[in-house]
């Protein structure tokens, strides 16, 4: 069944432009305004001035998205619903190509005692080339039922990503992590029928793995967390008529963009590279995801300097890049907020700016989070961002007579 | 099945304290700003400029509250799926001890004439002392049933609460007032099969009161509605790991309280003592909900320089008593509006000030329905408060990866 936007979405040449800067969105704290507040941002003032904006929940109020929901929420997704396992995540996140006879899942490299019981639940932060032998170390030994193919791949640290590949394999199954030290990692089960099975695959290649890991001093056995299957989504441009374009640097944000069904461009490198993607690609396109990592990276590392040159560069390379073409809708946002002083995601809105010659305009005269606060837009769910963009583009039909 | 936020809660050490000033929304009127607009507080004002301001809607827009639902909504309990019955509330009213074996009702005192058709639905609103006698006559006179007791206590003037209690008992039954005068009172009737019990019972009560009450010249009859059991609610510990304790002067506050867990304390008597009452139970909760009533009370009665005062002494004695504290996330707020002007409770959205190092500051400078209009919250179901205050206080985990 259709739902509401989707019943109305028609297609038309008209092209929305989203800008994300992941992460923007700050708080104020020591004596500072946020980095967007006082980052010399005069092209991005430009656009609030002729635009309107607002302050958006990626979730709900108070709840802190990871990226995943988050940009499902941008693209008009329903980030609850469409809820994606760390699996998928972490296969997006090293550009792996999962596929639909795939069960993802995100690997832990852990240390066991004589006993069997997990002493280290990371293996001691093991470096990534040790990792990486490992990883070989099983890849090379393993003996694989009939059918089943199996990627092991380094993450970093002690993180990998595992994909087995085979018909009829399932992801409905309970983590093998205790969560806790002092106890054996659990055995795979099968949270349904369907998986029994896939459990059963599972169980043979833990098994093996213990066996050739005996001899490692850290890295001596696997955890496996948040199972999950390449589940196909319905494409943006099935449900809202948009032929969409990801630009971005990022192999995470290109999964999820892949996800969505967008046409994802290989990664750029350098803002003046973005805009030269964005011009390769505006003939073909009518939506265009551009996102920036950095903001989001920055916050993470409770860096205020550089969160708010990252954003100076933003506003002196990408957004002239993006205004020259005349886009008819431009939105500016980040996916969720990362404050610098908490160095990591939080629940605040995320700051919207949104532009073009049908935004009811308001009274504010620069993008930031505090003056988003007084913006026309108001507090909003995330979801209804696109939904609006696309009205200001033209692409959504009138509801009844 | 747990909802998002309940999945997401964690427990910490990290404090929260909501200082409920009961009906304090009002509106300006007669060339008076509102009362809280008007009134002298420094204190309030000093923590509106460090934090955010907003305003949120106790159960939707434009619908007006009683204290039931209000609180349930602060509490972050849906305020309509978990209506609570006017039978509950009564026994609330009068700190009765309600038990899970009890079915309770708000009884009106009233008249029939000689035919037993209804002439005065609130028996000429007769005096508490005479509505205590025809209380304690009833309960002398009555012959119960094996197994049921009764309780028919006092509210004021033609009001009083009855419980009975027993097994198997059921609220699922039909109004005994018939709205209207020239009718007779209709008799209990079962609205589902499990309550055909509590319905004869009930009969057998009604019968027997109006012989006992057939001598008494207006106050010859009952009439019964909003029948209610106790239900449990889920705890707010079980539902969002907070250790909740409750300072509130009057009854029904308090009842609401336990209704969702908390730890009640007596009541308090004067705005110093509850400060002390907060400070002994400081060490022992994460979650303090301080109550007063007469900012409502005030906002009934049409008395604006009444209501300003009150608010000028929460400012004075309460607001720096919490701020002594150091809480970790301070709500100022009240549960509804009660427009002086009005007397009696509104629709208007209720004034929320928000305050903790990791709030997302605005621009406000002091705390009034006015500035809460400006305040960087925006407008938000008041059901949103408490999972904002537990993220400030960093309560709720990420939502994905």
């Amino acid at each position: 069944m259709k739902n509401l936007i989707e019943s109305l979405a028609q297609e038309t040449d008209s092209k929305i432009v989203m800008l994300v800067m992941d992460g923007v969105g700050d708080i104020p704290a020591d004596g500072h305004g946020t980095p967007l507040q006082e980052a010399s941002t005069p092209n991005l003032d430009a656009l609030a001035k002729d635009g309107v904006l607002g302050q958006f929940d990626p979730i709900a109020p108070g709840v802190t998205p990871g990226s995943g929901p988050a940009h499902l929420g941008l693209f008009g997704y329903d980030p609850v619903e469409n809820n994606v396992g760390r699996g998928i995540l972490s296969a997006f996140g090293i550009d792996f190509d999962l596929t639909e006879r795939d069960v993802a899942a995100r690997v832990n490299f852990c240390t066991l005692d004589a006993d069997g019981n997990v002493i280290d639940r990371r293996a001691g932060r093991i470096p990534d080339d040790v990792n990486k032998r490992v990883c070989e170390k099983i890849r090379k030994n393993l003996k694989l039922p009939q059918g089943i193919e199996l990627f092991l791949e380094t993450v970093s640290q002690h993180r990998a990503m595992l994909a087995i590949r085979g018909d009829n394999l399932s992801d409905q199954l309970a983590d093998t992590d205790p969560q806790h030290t002092g106890v054996p990692p659990l055995e795979p089960s099968a949270l349904s029928p369907e998986a029994e099975q896939t459990s059963q695959i599972l169980k043979d290649i833990l098994k093996q793995v213990r066996e050739i890991l005996a001899d490692e001093e850290k890295a001596n056995m696997i955890l496996l967390r948040g199972y999950s299957g390449f589940r196909k989504f319905p494409s943006m441009e099935d449900r809202f008529k948009l032929k969409a374009c990801a630009i971005a640097e990022y192999p995470m944000y290109r999964g999820l963009a892949k996800l969505v069904g967008m046409n994802v461009r290989p990664p750029y490198s350098g803002f003046e590279d973005a805009v030269a993607v964005l011009n390769e690609n505006w003939n073909d396109h009518t939506f265009f995801f551009l996102h920036v990592k950095k903001t989001d990276s920055y916050g993470e590392d409770g860096n205020y300097d550089a969160k708010k040159d990252i954003i100076e560069q933003v506003d002196r390379i990408i957004v002239p890049g993006i205004t020259a073409l005349n886009p008819d809708v431009i939105i500016v946002t980040g996916d969720h907020s990362t404050p610098w002083p908490m160095a990591a995601h939080s629940w605040h809105p995320t700051p919207i700016l949104l532009h073009g010659k049908l935004v009811r305009r308001d009274r504010t005269e620069a993008y930031s989070e505090i003056d988003c606060q007084q913006g026309g837009l108001g507090r909003l769910p995330l979801i209804n961002l696109l939904p609006i963009a696309m009205a200001c583009a033209e692409k959504l039909a009138k509801f009844g007579a």
